[in-house]
């Protein structure tokens, strides 16, 4: 009665963040149908003391990224949060999955062993279990539905199954 | 390199939905101090054609009994969608922790064979590995973020902090 570590870590953050683009590309579908610059869009918040879209993305992808490395013990790549277009956007969302795709299963062998730091905790930790449920999992979530909400918010057609995109059904 | 289901499952679910319990109080206090019904936000949505803070609440409550009941081969208790008042909402998810607290981590035994149908998709089934990663998982988060978003955009002062409840931070 276990999953492995790289399936809920690995596997559900490529299967959101690639849903995310499908939910991307409706957004700049319906940005050209009505002629507005899809950086409108990204800057569309769901409130003013809330980050825009923008940052949601870049965040979706930072704690997949981040996750990842922290409990393979592997290096995460840099990325400098300068993406301004559509086509950058999905770039980085890019550069997210392939460093995603290059962990194995076996690089989470000692995972429960790390922890996790924030600047935002000084002189605390989370051990890589409870960093793992507690933080990175329903953060990923937060980032990545918050993103589609503000596009369906602003009139873009989607439904669940953009977000869900399509789940292994097998004929009974 | 695995974690158990039980963690997973009732562990996160059952931290969503406290966190969850949390969130919709600060809505309350809002509401009371604007001299709002709580009938007000229930009704609110994101998008004309989204459900509104009340459906997103009980749906949250169904995906994680649903997913439980299913990987666990337990009977789901039944909950009628009668909720009006807020504290009837939060006897539904107080109802639906509990149940969460029966379910001890060996009865995910089988969650491999167990499988999940969907009357949306008649004649097709998840198995359980999929189901828990590509549908229930997601579909979680996506419920609880909405439901912290509806009253966030409402104008209740939320944060992530709300959102994610108490990680096990531990000294240095």
């Amino acid at each position: 009665m276990h999953v492995s570590v790289h399936d809920v870590t690995v596997g559900q953050f490529s299967r959101g963040l690639t849903n995310l683009k499908g939910v991307l590309q409706k957004g700049r579908a319906f940005a050209e149908s009505k002629k507005i610059d899809f950086s409108v869009l990204l800057q569309t918040r769901l409130a003013p003391d809330q980050f825009p879209l923008a940052r949601q993305i870049q965040i979706a992808c930072d704690v997949a990224k981040v996750c990842c490395a922290t409990l393979s013990g592997l290096p995460a790549p840099a990325m400098e949060d300068k993406e301004q277009t559509f086509e950058e956007f999905m770039e980085r969302i890019d550069r997210t999955l392939a460093f995603l795709q290059t962990i194995k299963a076996e690089q989470f062998t000692s995972f429960e062993k790390r922890t996790f730091t924030s600047h935002r905790r000084p002189g605390l930790h989370l051990e890589g279990r409870d960093y793992l449920h507690q933080h990175a999992t329903p953060n990923f979530y937060f980032h990545v539905t918050t993103a589609y909400s503000i596009l369906r918010a602003s009139g873009v057609e989607l439904g669940k199954r953009d977000y869900l995109g399509d789940p292994s059904w097998k004929q009974d």
